[in-house]
């Protein structure tokens, strides 16, 4: 007797591939799905990978994301790849690409920085890529963030 | 051109089937798997089921559950069953069941019960089942408890 999870095809959505291992909780986090959701996804988490070793994987049914989920999930997976479904095929294929610089999405660690200290600021950053990896750095207190999946707002 | 996603089988691990639609992340979160997390896991939500109308699965590679994470499972997902498997086939084969009576997993949402005091005392809890939801009943204080999600601990 066999067991296996059968994954079907799914009409229209996202599917996010590429995603470096073990961030898909956060990425599911930034589509905004959490516990009671009613969101057909299916995940994969530290699968192997030709080009990254390991990796994760996310597919959402019926859902295409925005500018701003694009821009959060680049910041945490910048090899992602997105992948646009419509009639079960891949309608429109690309990269995620990090920006340059940022407003908002992220928020400053440092508690000494004016954007924590009350008054209505929106935090900036500069944003460069090390390897996988997305070093932000704020732009009024120049305090450099390699940890920026913990800065996520 | 096709996407699909495409779960290869697991030599060995643990499938829990018939999981409450939209409460595989909480199951998650009882396995104590998070962001960063090195499993490899796989996970539907809102997937169609005959007996479910809909339901999430979990498959869990290179492990095996415990009984406090059997019974938590059960308080939050009283449906699910739980295949294990070695060498890619399923050996054994179990529905949960919410035990009568449980010490600790959950918290008493009653601030003023004696759990809550300050005092160390271990929360206790009738279990009863009401169709597909468990509801508790704190020892101490009698509290009705609904939404046993948010109270495992």
């Amino acid at each position: 007797m066999k067991k296996e999870l059968v994954i079907s095809k799914i009409e229209k959505g996202t599917v996010i591939d590429h995603i470096n291992a073990g961030k898909a909780l956060l990425v599911l986090r930034i589509l905004g799905i959490g516990v009671g959701s009613r969101d057909t996804v299916t995940l994969a988490m530290n699968v192997p990978s030709k080009k990254m070793g390991r990796k994760d994987i996310v597919k959402v049914a019926n859902k295409f994301i925005g500018e701003e989920e694009l821009n959060k999930i680049a910041l945490i997976a910048p090899k992602a790849t997105i992948n646009l479904i419509e009639d079960y095929e891949v309608k429109r294929k690309f990269k995620v690409k990090p920006p340059e610089f940022i407003e908002g999405i992220l928020r400053c660690p440092n508690r000494n920085c004016i954007t924590n200290s009350g008054e209505v600021i929106t935090p900036k950053f500069y944003i460069r890529l090390e390897g996988d990896k997305v070093v932000a750095k704020c732009y009024y207190c120049n305090r450099v963030i390699k940890n920026v999946d913990e800065c996520v707002v």
